[in-house]
């Protein structure tokens, strides 16, 4: 099914920027870190990949909370979290950071922000790696304050994002470098932006740092925007899977190591820093990864909505159904992320791919809960 | 706004029995531990919680996750974390276990099971315990292992549930004392079924440990079911309001201490246990609780669903409009689960209440979004 009626409360929380969210005729939403986020307003998703890819949306991301870790040791507790070598990061550094355990599973890929030296944000993916943090600076002792601040990041994506925020922000905000982030006057407060984004369209999110704000400030970017075509959106389903951003939980769980999402090159393996999980991945590297995420070119026409995985096998024969005469084919993958892409002419998926079958080029069979088995072939990502 | 579409991805978990809960129909599901949560079924939450009163009903509460906690340290992990006094706790006893963090604040409120003195199951409420467990017990260097076993609690709740699972599962159902465990033979399997559940109104939970089994045992349960007009159903707000079952996420959260929650008979405060946040906890007992859990009765006749929580107040005024000649009353509660009562002909909700007001008897205000205020009163619960 692809949409189903999502019962609110409490539990669920709101955030600043949801009453105008539902102003705008918010049509879905998901729920990430007990929290919504919207995912459909009037347009269609293709209209919105359109839109996104030409003009500029503002996106409630809210959801992206930030675990705060201050203190003497936090950079140490920051470290401990990560296969990353921090040693190099500045002030104003945004980081992509895979989080592991001690299996090397992931927990997370959160965006590090480095405040200070010892004041860092992680802006994380669905799990609450508030716990983790804790627990682990608990248990260790660690002289450290883990908690969730009041901050609420709303993105503002899209090739004419610079020049809205530009106007409205000052030239800071063009001169900021990729994952660098400032502070700026804001509605009469500092608020930090950051260029960054779960786009490949360029843009910005800012980091709001007082709820009560929430409503003022989605008025003073949207009416900005009214000049630039702005529209509210959300992360684009085929816009992030052309890109080749993964999403926690589907593309890569606590079952899959760092190594299996393409994160080798942020692994440091030597004996330079130490962190959770590094005996595992460094056995891990020594036999090498036996699967990999893969991106899946499969079918000339839309598919269903993929709610639930799309089974990838080595020949026509549905694992499930078991009715071919070709028997049962084998299973060497999974479509966790999968839409149709009107700029390629075929759906485009992401999924874990076994080492015999990994290679690009090679050709698969992908099936669809519709009963359809479409046939596919391994690519690189972005697409 | 009551209900939204609810995307569907492999990272909000379906369970072993999302496929039979869309086989009959059903019409909402929230979203809790990353899982899938039936919200409605066909029936209005009235007729349901009539039936629930009178029959028997099938609840998918796979969501009520398992964090398994195995070792020679795992009884002391366990005990860690929480102010609950586990010395006399028994192999085969089910106990209601609040979870604190150092500042005393409420991390989860799960059914700890305890399988054996090295094997213990936390069946948890909304929040990533597995992370809060391993990284206690990475950081203090404990000899156990935290992880997440393939286990789907199935519950049959109502007052036929005994009748049905007796004539399922032998004599030995019957003889359950409540919140105790058995190991009964189930489809030729070994399985733990517990009387408990998330209702007042008596029953079962069958811990399914094989997600493969999930269809088989729904039909199992479901076609002996008929001859006690079985229904699929989903924990009902109002039995559970009435009833007095709080929600973590709803009724309580980080920011809530287990006194405030009515959990101070659970709490051990003496020196023979230690735990995370025992000093706080003292702190805070030392004080005396600034607020409690109470039950409101408010209003005569059906208000809007709870989806944000319903400001409780000290005079008519609402406090966000602050229209009113009498000015901006004094805010001393906020209803965060309340639906109409049909057997009580008003609405019943629970809510911390300010010291200054939890009294039962009280005369307050309740505020629903539709506008509205409503005449209330404190009381206890069960209602």
């Amino acid at each position: 099914m692809g949409q189903a009626g999502l019962n609110m409360s409490r539990r669920i929380r709101r955030t600043p920027f949801t009453d105008r969210v539902e102003a705008h005729g918010v049509r879905g939403f998901s729920v990430v870190n007990h929290m919504l986020l919207p995912k459909a307003f009037e347009a269609d998703v293709e209209d919105d990949y359109l839109h996104l890819r030409q003009h500029v949306q503002i996106w409630d991301v809210s959801v992206q909370r930030q675990v705060q870790i201050i203190g003497p040791d936090a950079a140490r507790l920051v470290q401990i979290m990560t296969p990353r070598d921090l040693r190099g990061a500045e002030t104003g550094q945004c980081l992509y950071v895979p989080l592991i355990d001690q299996n090397a599973g992931m927990l997370n890929d959160p965006v590090l922000l480095k405040l200070a030296e010892d004041r860092f944000w992680l802006s994380i993916a669905d799990s609450d790696i508030l716990l983790w943090a804790r627990g682990l600076a608990i248990g260790m002792g660690l002289d450290v304050v883990v908690d969730e601040p009041d901050v609420s990041p709303l993105a503002i994506q899209g090739p004419k994002a610079q020049a809205l925020m530009t106007q409205l922000f000052g030239d800071g905000i063009a001169a900021l470098g990729h994952f660098r982030f400032g502070i700026f006057d804001v509605l009469g407060t500092r608020q930090l932006i950051a260029r960054s984004g779960y786009s490949k369209q360029g843009g910005y999110e800012i980091y709001l740092q007082d709820s009560a704000l929430g409503s003022a400030l989605w008025d003073l970017i949207w009416d900005a925007g009214t000049a630039y075509n702005i529209r509210p959106g959300c992360p684009n389903l085929i816009e992030r899977i052309e890109g080749g951003l993964m999403s926690y939980g589907n593309e890569f769980t606590r079952e899959n190591n760092p190594l299996e999402c393409g994160f080798g090159p942020l692994c440091h393996l030597g004996d330079a820093i130490d962190y959770i999980g590094k005996t595992a991945l460094r056995e891990l590297a020594a036999t090498g990864p036996q699967r990999m995420l893969r991106g899946i070119k499969f079918g000339d026409g839309p598919s269903p909505p993929c709610g639930e995985p799309f089974p990838v096998t080595t020949g026509p024969a549905s694992s499930s159904g078991g009715q071919s005469s070709a028997g049962r084919d084998e299973i060497v993958g999974q479509i966790t992320s999968g839409i149709y892409s009107p700029r390629l002419g075929c759906n485009v998926g992401m999924s874990m791919i076994e080492k015999t079958h990994w290679e690009f080029g090679t050709r698969l069979f992908v099936h669809t809960p519709d009963g359809k088995t479409h046939n596919g072939t391994v690519e690189p990502f972005p697409f």
